[in-house]
């Protein structure tokens, strides 16, 4: 498959660059008789939007989705759901300061070493403006998976040097950071200004949790659902690392500290983030990934032209200072397609099974 | 796909359990043309194989590996390439004690939901015996790249607590854990008698590089290199976590520290792990996986049975206490399927591209 | 991968209905560098068009096609090429009479039982009006063969009892029926007079040619370029038949006046229709498709509706009396893109096969 | 994908050339539980053995199929099946005379120019040896299809001149050709001892019928259930023509004749062979294949080597003279598998779907 495909039986193909007049997606194997129109997709679109707060980048993009294709009497009929989101906000500058230069920790370089060409308009494609996309679509799969109680729910586990634990659902929504604690929020907003005055950017660290996720998804040996996980999340702009459960602290764990027993009552622990052998245990999923800081800074930065000649960037723009803030709803609906392509997988090859053996809770 | 394949163009697909009497792989997209023994496959074979030191299980297995097709007067003929390893130590001992019982943190709980039934023996399916086949058609994919001047090696950087700093490639193969610092060798030996006179075990964390991969492979928007190679490091088992170069340590970098800088000279730094927008830029592929202590330990652990009774369990055998330690095989394994396949695929649509710029080295 | 995609590596996914807003594609894998605008996807969907002559169905669609994606300065720049096409004439006619009847001879029946609901507006995406899209996506596959030389031309060779000769590729462009052979064209013209007066309808056979197409292209042993071709010609609307080279014919062959010989100056015959052992042999690759009438006739016939209750039916609306008589574009679409994925699938695994062996051409 | 692997979730990869050690497959995608052992595989390869009757090859091969994994306690588990045959009757003969030259209207000249290498014994990988696989392989599909109440059946339907009406199933078991009529045994017998003394080859046409399909399966646009069925039977060897149903005879067709009408008894006739809009009815699915006659024949024919200068080549060996007498189980095997896949995918996706109305019959 060409790489702007994601999924297996629930697929997920994107098209659109930064600068064009639109991003398009198609959304294929979606169930019938699901319930939805763009106001189901423009929720989570919201949530990414960006000019929300002072903390993000002040492009001003509607993202207002339509739905083209595959819904009929306000129902999925089955078909591919066609979606387009139009770009409004192009402004008509002067691109030729970097059209042959290429800004450091950027795609610049490698995209024009893979295809010759390359939009550089505001990254073209390799902007996270693509992501709007991943948003509208898993919002479809995300319905899904409501209906059969699955829920999919993201948070800011770090900002920078700012452990943020986790404190309550409901206070994620009411801040511009997607904080699970309301207390730090202060905290994070000095930071954020202090870092705007620097002309700096910096890294994040998010988490996001699958409750009622039953067992059995999954396909091993090599498509588990936590390898399909770490792809679909390291495909996320500006993600440098994927952790499952309790990810790189397993490596200094002990086999008696880590392993997760099982009682009647419920699994006692969970730091195999609800994925064992590959397929999930009914626990929560649990995956943690980390994001760099965005390299769109106007802070100067060494690099070279496409004749190999050196020359200083100074990335202007409305860039946003820390990728991050904006990714939790990114990283939401990445998990919700993978699950959702997971349960139709599942339910594929195992239709015939019954099993009575009691599905364990956490306890 | 069903799950058990890999991959694209160069697409591996296994089969074959832990005590059945064999396992099989097809290995296809191998370009024509190239030559290819036996002998080729058992030198990485070899490597991984159980038994070589005190520190891994002490089970047999010759993993003898035989080409079944696709290689014709020394020469890959561009079709499929069938593989075979028999299982040789398959102790036909009594396995009834775990048949209806759960081993914690392992996959029986999993497949046993998924699948109604399983191949309890040695964990059937669900065991790192499948990965016996990845390392032989790795190495098909290896040494294609070798052809390409691309060289892929790695190395354990941590086992439990204690971090194993990279000193040289040449010490890797002089010790039983992979260390590239011979001078730790001794610490690590003690550690892991310690461990199981304690009868636990512990995890570790191991990092592969590939060094000569040209600028361009990996395939935006999903496909992406990075994304890919999560993939295929997370599937491998007892992985929790993957990291693309500064990996979570970018979670505090500032965009000023992170971001690589290009110089006529070469790239200042390589905090984005050889990776740029999903696509390789030319300078090493670093990757780091964290593997979780292996869950088969003697000392007894709560878990219930197939009719949810609560039962205590003791993993007899023959288990590595860390599994980490026979893992870098695996990973280079894994890491050659990727690149191989992202070669291919890179060939396929940028065959008429043309770019005179130069391509950057590290400084 | 879900149904609604054709290809590898060079993708095709389109969504769209009769009579919803839009019809949409996703292009992936197209190299980058073609010179592309809307008007070489213009040409081939007008050809397409209804309403061009009295002998096709007389709804009225521009099908003006707009690229949205993928295309930058004039140019493919190697990410996906997104494509829409607004329905114009979508009638708010009163559809009550075909909601709960099934047409004969219709997909409403099976879509009913698959899917549980559908867009019964025009047989929503069981309608041919979806082909739009396939001969918008071939167009840029065409685009890229004909740099390479490969030339993809189709014709009508038989219409309902009428065989039709070929005579010269000229002729097709000047008449409604794409028949290469001027003279014809009186008798089909008077067949589809009266066939109009008496409310039926008729089937067609469609013949399409490739030249230029080298050696080489085809995936033994399922993904052969026969099968292929095979798998995209009967995917359009009521094709039911197909045939490479000497097709059907082939089964009263003997083995002596079968085979197609080989001389240096050339093969003496093509039986093959220019495929051999599945690969690509540089003769000119042949295809026949059968083409059933269309079902949408004003004679009543005999039909259940939803509660299994017997019904009559007559199909009113705009319906092509022989939807073969536009069915010449789609089959060259469907061809282009079949070719142009082997193209690329075979430069990934042959790019370093040189051969020195002369390549016949066709006596 | 890459070419030796059909299907999306029961997939089928096959490996293995003509004189080559073994054959090898491996099954992804079955259903737990289902019973299964060597000798539901073995029943269908008896039948595609060669050396039967004096009417195909005598190459002896005892087609003796081992299965090494996937299979536990007689029952599948739900991982991979692995396949084996080991080749047993590979001649050391003297390959000389026929490695640099290109039999006509064989792939040599085509695996020559795609591979630059190529296995020339006996065709390697383009043999039709490698379909005793797909045989073994779709033996699995069928066992599960039978459980469900579907049953695929073929038959010759023409030798070369002689067409060979249905009679009656029981028939086709009882006589060296797959005749469905008994009376036409002697003719055919008769035909075949003089083509034989003629040293000539012909071709055949083969009818493949699935019963109790229920309606629904079939993926539109693209994988539609007879684009797929084109796909699957038209990727065997010697095939060059598929029609479902009706197929060319539609081209003749008017639409009053053609289309099947629905009454609450039943559909009144199968022109669609089972298959509206690319999903099946529930009628019966019929495709009908047309082979080439072999052109392994010791009559000789020109040709060239691989320097392009002439040569006679003569076909020496033990060849089928109709390879379509062997087709039959080849055939059904394919069809099995293409059903195995979508019956999966349908389910997949429809989960949800409950429909009330009635399913009909065939009248």
């Amino acid at each position: 498959m060409s790489g702007n495909t994601l999924g297996t039986l629930f697929t997920v193909t994107t098209a659109g660059e930064s600068h064009g007049p639109a991003l398009v997606a198609i959304v294929d194997g979606c169930p019938p008789g699901l319930a939805l129109d763009a106001s189901d997709l423009q929720r989570d679109l919201d949530r990414r939007k960006p000019g929300t707060s002072r903390h993000t980048t002040q492009r001003q993009e509607p993202d207002e989705v339509e739905i083209l294709t595959g819904v009929f009497e306000g129902k999925t009929t089955g078909c591919p759901i066609g979606l387009l989101i139009r770009n409004t906000d192009q402004k008509s500058k002067d691109y030729s300061a970097i059209k042959d230069t290429f800004r450091p920790a950027h795609a610049d370089y490698t995209y024009h070493h893979k295809y010759g060409v390359r939009d550089y308009r505001g990254g073209g494609r390799s902007s996270a403006r693509e992501t709007a996309m991943r948003v509208a679509a898993g919002a479809i799969a995300r319905k899904y998976l409501e209906g059969q109680g699955i829920v999919i729910r993201g948070y800011m586990s770090q900002l920078g040097p700012i452990e943020i634990p986790f404190k309550s659902w409901d206070a994620v929504a009411n801040n511009a950071f997607f904080s699970a604690d309301p207390d730090k929020v202060p905290e994070l907003e000095a930071y954020m200004d202090q870092l705007r005055r620097d002309q700096n950017s910096v890294g994040a660290k998010i988490t996001v949790v699958a409750e009622g996720v039953p067992p059995g998804l999954g396909e091993p040996v090599f498509d588990r659902l936590d390898a399909e996980l770490a792809y679909a999340l390291m495909s996320i702009n500006a993600v440098k690392g994927v952790e499952i459960g309790a990810g790189f602290a397993s490596v200094a764990h002990l086999g008696t500290e880590h392993r997760d027993e099982l009682t009647p009552e419920g699994f006692t622990s969970n730091n195999a983030g609800g994925v064992l052998g590959g397929i999930s245990s009914g626990q929560p999923i649990v995956a943690h990934l980390a994001l760099k800081p965005t390299s769109s800074i106007t802070t100067p930065g060494r690099s070279i032209d496409v004749n190999g000649n050196p020359v200083d960037v100074i990335t202007k723009g409305r860039h946003d200072p820390c990728v991050g803030i904006r990714a939790t709803p990114i990283a939401e609906a990445m998990m919700a397609m993978v699950l959702m392509d997971h349960l139709l997988r599942h339910r594929a090859q195992n239709a015939d099974v019954t099993v009575t053996t009691p599905i364990l809770g956490q306890l």
